[in-house]
């Protein structure tokens, strides 16, 4: 079985490259190539397979069909420019959001096999705010482009897979914590460096009060979901393909306990408040929960406890973030 | 004030520009200038202010820029290939619904002057059938090529609206009937066939059973949609500018009662019933009802009864199309 990861540098593919190599097969098929492909080509893992990585745009028709060559049987398009940068440059997220999954789109349905093709969509396609539970039939009325990129992407892939060009799975990503990494300028930054900063010994200072809600999912979790919508019958999803997956409503607060149950009070008290009206003003519109009673009933697991969620991170990512920060 | 209409040669297209040069003015304000534009140059017609008529592809950017010029400050955008041919042919489709959505929302963005933008949406971005009462929250999801490439065109317009790159308004008309001109070869051909073929003194067959709903609106409320739509304030709108309007839910049996209140039983007489597979099983997922409370809360006129809708034909248009069609 061939498949390809586009965006197979960032976060997430590269832990997902990691994972294939680590089974070596998807759903019972041994996996025969690999292809990674990101802007800058991404640095190779070591794997049971060939594996192939490549440098290019995703807005580049060529440079994306080179990418999911003949044979391949699962793409998993995770490539997008994220929230604050489609938002700063809007002419850049169209480019990578937009016609990048056109692109794929293109190279997919040339292959005339009908790939399977998981797709990460995002809970910024939704407005909602803190007191909305979406139902699995809510409407996304985006108020920001990259949702609005990511609502259209879904229309796409979903209408390509009615018409059998592909066989699309596109999956409604929570804020994912705890990110490696340092802090960064995406609004949802803190809800990550809540936890990862006093693990790493640092003090941080949250924006947005202690009892605010996110809709957030754990890197192990995602990788589940990745493999079982490349694995899953498409057949009873009928013509809706988006997938809001059982991630978890969080308060800050609670999170703080999760990190003081398992590393203790002294990181707890690592985390101070400073309100930020302007990262408030952005992340309070993102809803707080999802029903997620369909994908549960298709057999995506349930999101691991905050306790477990931040063992893991200690387990996959701590070392490594240390090392990265030269901490 | 200057005003484009793309998609000017249409049966819409043609109501609208025939009433803005009655009206010479929108919203208070005279018409400095009136743009048409089609794929063929729309023929003239007689109006108080300067006209073009400009042919063109409203997927070739340079030709829709060219259409939209500096100081335009109303665009109506009904430019699209319909149902049956974007589902025939998906490239075609996507070259006009989409790449033609994407060159007007450049050419509005370049004025630099935020115009209004009335997009024809539609009913077939739904999904639903005729148990459905569409909510002004529901979900879009759509099962033809057609209504996907609509609900990408409203969240693109919605996202250009928060942007501040124009002011967009997408009317998701219902299906238009009575329509001048031939059966033709669309699914809902039959919704105006059963009125306007016996107002003609032909007979017709429908393709569904009497107890068949349609969730229906007339050209002359399109008309009053489409200027309320040019002039209403979108500030209460907010991020959502998807308009369900007040269309009406209505049988076969209950358009043939109108028929005959208006034409007389022989009129009706001309109307029998032919079971066809093949279309109803496109028609029968289409949403036979809408709520429709927003659009009646910004003031949208409410849809006529089906008795003034039959008059209104023959008022309007029925001299024509006999003319037409050699009768």
């Amino acid at each position: 079985m061939k498949i390809t990861i586009l965006g197979g540098g960032g976060f997430l593919g590269r832990k997902l490259a990691a994972r294939l190599a680590q089974d070596g097969a998807l759903g019972g098929k041994p996996i025969t190539e690999l292809t990674l492909f990101d802007l800058a080509a991404p640095a190779p893992l070591a794997t049971p397979f060939p594996l192939r990585c490549l440098g290019g745009d995703v807005a580049d028709p060529a440079a994306v069909a080179a990418a999911i060559p003949p044979g391949t049987e699962v793409v998993f398009h995770l490539a997008a420019v994220v929230s604050a940068a489609a938002e700063a440059d809007y002419d850049l997220g169209m480019k990578v959001n937009l016609q990048g999954t056109l692109a794929v789109l293109a190279a997919c349905r040339a292959l005339g096999t009908k790939p399977r093709v998981i797709f990460t969509s995002s809970v910024a396609s939704f407005g909602g705010g803190q007191d909305a539970v979406v139902p699995d039939d809510g409407r996304q009325v985006p108020t920001n482009s990259y949702g609005a990129q990511k609502a259209i992407g879904e229309l796409l892939l979903q209408d390509a897979s009615r018409k059998g060009f592909l066989d699309a799975v596109s999956i409604r990503l929570p804020t994912v914590m705890v990110r490696p990494g340092r802090p960064n300028k995406a609004a949802s930054s803190f809800v990550s460096a809540v936890v990862r900063e006093p693990l790493l010994g640092l003090s941080t200072d949250c924006p947005v009060p202690p009892e605010f809600a996110v809709w957030i999912c754990s890197p192990r979790s995602t990788m589940e979901w990745f493999l079982h919508a490349a694995t899953m019958d498409t057949t009873p999803l009928g013509a809706d393909r988006g997938i809001n997956p059982p991630g978890r409503s969080a308060t800050i607060a609670k999170m703080l306990e999760a990190l003081e149950t398992v590393a203790g009070k002294a990181a707890r008290e690592k985390v101070g408040f400073a309100f930020d009206r302007e990262i408030y003003d952005i992340v309070v519109g993102w809803p707080a929960a999802f029903a997620a009673t369909r994908a549960r009933r298709f057999g995506f697991v349930e999101q691991e406890s905050l306790e477990e969620l931040v063992q893991a991170f200690i387990e996959d990512d701590l070392a490594a973030t240390k090392a990265d920060r030269g901490l």
